[in-house]
């Protein structure tokens, strides 16, 4: 407990700022909650929104609770200092508590400004724009606040010991974000599938439309998947990356190479600030308007930022190679950035699909897979000449895999806008949705949609930017478990390690089946549902009875829930298995597969499926005929099977490589302890298999 | 050229039983060959399709002669030792010619067979599957003879140093593979997809019917990718695993380890054999009878080469752990027929995709993505499995490499009985072709349905078997990289090899990108060809005029060769640059990263598919009302998709495995003794990237 007192002016700026982040969301709220609701048909609706999405969270929470208390007693136990065994459990369970935050107060906000921006978008594009924004920046400005505030507080009591206890933190913060992006995917894709093929398909009903059952749960779904799933999934970069660069840092440049990625944090937060209060889309009416408006606020952002590590660099370390590190990190996330749009936005991939949906379904869910295959390829590059960069940067491994933490750091100093634009998505969604249900005239009619695409586009670009800093991540984390596992190496051509390796490539695989499997099972028991109302109450077809929407938010919420076991239980057994089994060299090699076909997989889904959902939009636009038509109905088929892959198994598979990361770094020192293998060992391995073999049968049942 | 007359009782018999390998493909092509031929009728078609398939193998010979001239050259330079340089050139141009000579041959056969198989039809069921039979049993012992003749020879010859002449010899036939694999591959689907697209869907005629210009390109094609393709991808695996056996058995053994897989590869000429003699169906028209015919011989096969194991280990190494390790190959070989069995078969994963077939063919998709991932993790782990056995079996990690390398051996031990069954099917498939073709009446249309259904299981399982001893060559061929290159071991932590590593997971997916596009490429040709003679010929649909079926394989072989350069380039210039820029090491994990995904990636498109085609099978069998509904259309839809996969891009990866880690051990003492990179590398590193860039832009054009 050195020092907690101890003035120290560095930190306490540091501090200062975090609470400055906090300060501005809070800011932010109130004024998103002052501006007028609009009329009652619309409050009732985002009423139902609300009430749905906290039902979910609360159960959710309710639903993990217990596994955090199992786990924090089981991380009090890797470490034999009871202080910092201690720190480690309780920061554990700051982590989880502070993510499980982020994501209530954010998506309750969401669903209270959804309305207001439906109100706002009477009157003008730009006031509406500006609303979503600020709203979305809630959540944004939080995750960076609250995630500094943390790392802050933890390295100020323990210092030199820091790092042992935060990697309880960064475990906190990824296990809530394994459950919410899982959970919140598998609602949010169940709900949007069981609605569409019942109401629009079935029935042939608008969407949106209030007969449907659904129709409630699709739009919590919004909410609980796209904003606080995505929220708690880059709180988990942002602070794992930390983790990393603090526990590499320390090892190579010792206290300027801790420090500097905290005022790195703390210059992160000021940034976002200017990014977010400088979206001004300048009142126009126009997509490209609003989207550049956007992009505008993020490349100011970028550059100030950029300027700023070498400041501090220079201040700091002396050493302008960490501001380099850094900004190599930026260039990353533009290049992501692009790529993402080249693959899913209106260019060759996706009029390729367009073009092919003409000879039926299979062309184009071919067609599809071809530019998603290939777009890995460009995606995994840019990874690796991160890594690269870094190497030439810094030529002594260890040094390189600081650089590379840099690199993940600098990537996320954009955090609190990234972070907006994705919120932003859903509350437009949203806004959109409302409008349809509460049968509102006007002006608004023609403003949301034009929200609602710059929503989708921002939620599809945020997509690849996660999954790179996911990456980026991991790949520090595993790093840092070789400093920490105080391995030379990993020999992959060693037999065991070999193994591990090819055990571990598998795990993305096995955890995309589970997933999309969960969302078939669950949107099934929503269809059920739907059908049923329909039947036993035919007055809702009429318009005279009101469907149970609540019901169907209901049982959605528990067959989600129901669904997280098996996967969660992979993400944590599977590591353990390959550990103590195999050994702490093998589950090197089992981590390094992981990162590698994860990577592979989650771009190829997210990539595949937003760019079958593009070519949807394009021929609703009125290409080769329009709706209705049969290239129509061939690309809703890809937008269907996209769906669950882009919303649902690819973005899980971020959390998923981090959370693995963390429990071999958490599990490691049992690991060395343990040279042999005790009776009490083998009852706990037998044990941890036959609950994973159970709760697998069982998801397949 | 020590030794070259030298008495050597052993090598004599092994040489003696190569050549008794083919003569006995030699009295099966000619038993088959004095069979009735049938009508007139039956013969012009069975005509058609040899001519246009000798045509096919006749351009992509020309096409790839100068490749393999300026490989040969370059192979010339691998080698300081001017004997070995010629020695190693040699032996590519034998291995290529050998594999050469096995699909002509083969496939020559098989297209004479077919039009007998279906005379043999008209009188009894066990007639036709037996003539079938022994006509792919030609190929099944060209394949073992040929590939024993070439490897004794050169170990004949050259004695310690083969294994560096063998090196070339793989290399060859792999390449080869690749060639046939992708080009035949590319064939087969391009002309099954437009003849189906045209044919069934647009005009409404039935499959195989007479007026379809692309009828004869899909017979030709079945020809050119199962049987062509799929004999030179097995004799490429026989090949590889031996040549591998042979390095790590002389580092680890010495002379005993040398000598034991070559007594295993004679060994399996006699199994072979005497699996091929004793398929007897018992003359009943029933499936089910026919296959168990097939599974009996291949269990008596197995069950006489496992006790042969142990005497010739206990002979000549007196070390029953030899045995052991083959054992488990053929082990291996029955847990990936059950897996790929239980996945494509009638059974759990397959009905749930009929299940999904009456929500649509969205549902369908879906569904199969989910058995299929999960299907890669049941298949990973039966190779890791067999990795770890070898491990407890030889706890040094070199010897255990060995290890890995004889169970290789062992499952190839049944290779001649493999090709057999794999040859069958097209030529079962086939005969049904020509039957439809040529209007003949009678017993023999309710015969050979039934051959055709026992060809698309044979098949079907033995594309598993393909992957996984592709996969298990691919690995005793890294292990053999290790060993050459001197290196210690392959640290994956270490950032250089880690790129290396991402990289190369990243090919298998470029790769896939690019052969699934070329095969909607050259459908799309094929189409447009269709459509114009039905246009400007009218007299075709009325049947007053033959449709130009010439013109239409002579197309389709024109396009899929021109589309097999970008990925032949990949798979040789890529492992060039990673290897000449990031060094051995870093090659080392670039064929660590390709083996991961590689693995995953063919059981995934393979199983998927599969599984797809068979849902669509039980459909059609009468499943929620057979042929013409809605669920049978979301089926045909998931076969569509799954056609390319499972038939082109997914055992297009085979060879592409085993030929980036045979460029890598060739080139790795180059690269060992390019310490610092000159002018003239610098040269050479730019010309490949254009070609390679220039190359992969064109085929996106």
């Amino acid at each position: 407990m050195i020092g907690i007192f101890a003035a120290n002016p560095f930190l306490t700026a540091i501090l200062v700022s975090s609470l400055v982040g906090i300060v501005v969301a809070f800011w932010l709220a109130a004024s998103v909650l002052g501006r007028p609701e609009g009329e009652k048909e619309m409050r009732n609706i985002s009423q139902a929104i609300r009430t749905g999405a906290n039902a979910y969270l609360k159960r959710q929470f309710t639903t993990i609770a217990p596994i955090l208390a199992i786990l924090a007693a089981f991380l009090y136990f890797t470490s034999p200092n009871p202080i910092l065994a201690w720190g480690r459990a309780g920061a554990f369970l700051m982590g989880a508590f502070f993510s499980g935050l982020i994501g209530t107060v954010g998506m309750n906000l969401a669903t209270r400004a959804n309305v207001r921006v439906t109100e706002a978008a009477k009157s003008s594009f730009g006031s509406a724009l500006s609303l979503a924004f600020k709203a979305g920046a809630t959540t944004g400005m939080l995750t960076v606040g609250l995630g500094l505030l943390g790392a802050t507080l933890i390295y100020w009591i323990y210092r030199e010991s820091a790092t042992e206890v935060l990697v309880g933190f960064g475990f906190g913060g990824s296990l809530l974000a394994l459950f919410m992006r899982v959970g919140g995917g598998i609602y949010t894709k169940a709900a949007d599938v069981g609605a569409d093929l019942v109401g629009k398909i079935e029935k042939e009903i608008p969407e949106d439309d209030p007969r449907n059952a659904a129709v409630v749960a699709d739009q919590v779904g919004d909410n609980v998947g796209d904003c606080a799933g995505m929220a708690a999934d880059l709180f988990e970069s942002y602070e794992v990356t930390l983790v990393a660069a603090l526990i590499l840092g320390g090892v190579t440049f010792g206290l300027p190479g801790v420090l500097f990625p905290l005022a790195v944090r703390a210059l992160g937060v000021g940034t976002s600030i200017l990014g977010i209060l400088t979206v001004n889309a300048r009142g126009k009416t126009e997509i490209r308007e609003g989207m550049n408006a956007i992009i505008r606020s993020f490349a100011l952002s970028a550059v100030v930022s950029i300027i700023g590590f070498f400041v501090l660099a220079g201040a700091i370390a002396g050493d302008m190679r960490l501001a380099v590190a850094t900004t190599i990190g930026i260039v990353l996330s533009v290049a992501i950035f692009l790529l993402t749009e080249y693959t899913t936005g209106g260019h060759k991939p996706v009029k390729d699909i367009t073009k092919q949906s003409q000879t039926g379904p299979a062309t184009v869910i071919l067609s599809g897979l071809v530019s998603g295959f290939s777009s890995t390829v460009w995606a995994i590059l840019a990874i690796g000449a991160t890594i690269l960069a870094s190497f030439l940067l810094f030529p002594d491994p260890l040094t390189a895999a600081y650089g590379v933490a840099l690199a993940g750091m600098g990537m996320l100093t954009t955090t609190g806008l990234i972070v907006s634009m994705d919120s932003f998505g859903p509350i437009a969604d949203n806004a959109q949705g409302i409008a349809e249900l509460s049968g509102i005239k006007g002006k608004a009619l023609s403003v949301l949609p034009k929200l609602d695409s710059i929503g989708n586009t921002t939620k599809a670009t945020t997509k690849g930017f996660a999954i790179a800093s996911a990456v980026v991540a991991a790949v520090s984390l595993f790093e840092s478990y070789l400093s920490d596992a105080g391995l030379a190496g990993i020999n992959i051509a060693y037999p065991a390690v070999f193994v591990g390796f090819l055990i571990g490539g598998a795990v993305p695989f096995l955890f995309s089946s589970l997933t999309i499997k969960a969302v078939s099972d669950c949107a099934y028991a929503v269809i059920k549902e739907v059908r049923r109302q329909f039947k036993e109450m035919p007055g809702i077809m009429k318009g005279s009875e009101k469907p149970d929407y609540a019901r169907v938010v209901d049982l959605t919420t528990k067959s989600a829930l129901s669904a997280l076991a098996a996967p969660a239980l992979v993400a944590i057994i599977v590591p353990l298995l390959v550990g103590f089994l195999l050994k702490a060299e093998a589950l090197g090699g089992f981590l390094a597969g992981t990162i590698l076909t994860g990577q592979l997989l989650a771009v190829l889904m997210v990539n595949t499926g937003g760019a079958w959902d593009n070519a949807k939009k394009m021929i609703e636009d009125g290409l080769y005929g329009g709706k209705g038509t049969e290239p129509h109905k061939a690309t809703v088929v890809g937008d269907t099977v996209g769906d669950p892959l882009k919303d649902t198994a690819g973005p899980a598979i971020n959390p998923l490589l981090k959370v693995m990361n963390l429990v071999a770094l958490l599990a490691v020192p049992l690991m060395v302890a343990t040279q042999t293998l005790t009776l009490t060992h083998w009852i706990l391995i037998a044990a941890g298999s036959l609950i994973l073999i159970y709760s697998l049968t069982k998801s397949y049942h």
